[in-house]
């Protein structure tokens, strides 16, 4: 079946929002991409905002499936659900050529002039963060991580610092940060009894020899 | 001495970028905010683009005087110093409002448009992160961290975690996600010697009754 007119602008401005933000996504150019007469644009939203927003709310289809087809495969252990959901938001920034998180970019370039924007991004990291958070509760229920955990904190923290290494990425066209930030998050979440047999600073071990390995100095 | 013009336009400037981002910045309001003519505007930069590559500019002396008063403190333990810049510039945003990193701003707002912002802003973040690389290398030659610990990479982390949080700050005017951040960071790096009393998760541990917290549900 083919697109409909309003899910082909929302994919094509899914794609331009991601890349060039906001203020740089021109009506005019998006109707020339996918052919739409303006007339029609301004029957499915209401204005330029209301079609950023609802870019938004199809992304967050998106985020829920990846996180319904990941978070809910009882066969692997939670903490490896979780990872595997970064994994796959990686490999997505891969095929849209390292630009980052949507939600980072509208976040950062919106939230100190639109208020709506600023809560409705807000929202989506929580719904991601909540639901992150169940399926750490049950790493903690089956004895992955320390009873003590708290899972929604654990959860807020890596929402926040992937949408830091997704930034770095998005400047870099690189996925090393991202891959970086998950190494160091899962690493010191190892449980106790694997813990003290490690030692200090051991997410960021030096690489062996001939691996890929990211330093300021290098770039 | 009465600042400069020029002065005040950049730190008036850095202010309503930082608040505004770059495209809701008009040069009219800001001369307006300055009593400072159009002409005298463009004497001092050619166009909006070098004004605001100038403010960054400026933003990194601030940021480099941060470094230089925090980590070149030989009585205070590398890591502790580490952490004194990243406090010392929680408490700037504070009096900023929590209006998160001009840097991660503008990085996600032009980085898809404008290569030459990209390239500054990386550059800015490179910057930070071989100067808390330097304290790191510090700290391990010390013994508070492993010997095999790649602070380069450890370092580049730090700054990419700080501003994820940072942009979550941002969207809830909050500091607790650079608490959060910085709380997992410091402790996920402790010395082999304390780590094998600890156990998983333990950065994320609920917090003493009446403590803040900070919960996906409770917002």
């Amino acid at each position: 079946m083919e697109p409909s007119t309003k899910e082909r602008l929302i994919e094509a401005g899914m794609a331009m929002l991601l890349e060039h933000g906001y203020n740089h996504l021109g009506i005019q150019e998006l109707l020339a991409a996918t052919s739409v007469p303006k007339g029609s644009f301004y029957h499915h939203f209401e204005s330029k905002e209301d079609f950023a927003l609802q870019v938004i709310d199809r992304y967050m289809v998106g985020v829920h499936a990846g996180l319904d087809a990941c978070l809910g495969d009882q066969a692997v252990a939670p903490l490896r659900r979780v990872r595997r959901f970064f994994e796959g938001t990686r490999e997505a920034y891969r095929q849209e050529g390292y630009l980052g998180c949507l939600l980072g970019g509208l976040g950062q370039e919106l939230s100190g002039v639109n208020a709506v924007f600023r809560r409705r991004i807000e929202e989506c990291f929580q719904e991601i963060a909540v639901r992150i958070a169940a399926c750490l509760q049950e790493a903690i229920d089956r004895g992955e991580l320390s009873r003590d955990t708290d899972a929604q904190q654990l959860a807020n923290l890596l929402v926040d610092c992937w949408e830091g290494a997704a930034l770095r990425t998005r400047l870099l066209r690189d996925p090393a940060p991202l891959q970086a930030m998950l190494d160091f998050y899962f690493q010191s979440m190892a449980p106790a009894k694997t813990t003290a047999r490690r030692t200090a600073g051991r997410a960021a071990r030096r690489p062996p020899r001939g691996s890929t390995r990211r330093t300021g100095g290098s770039r």
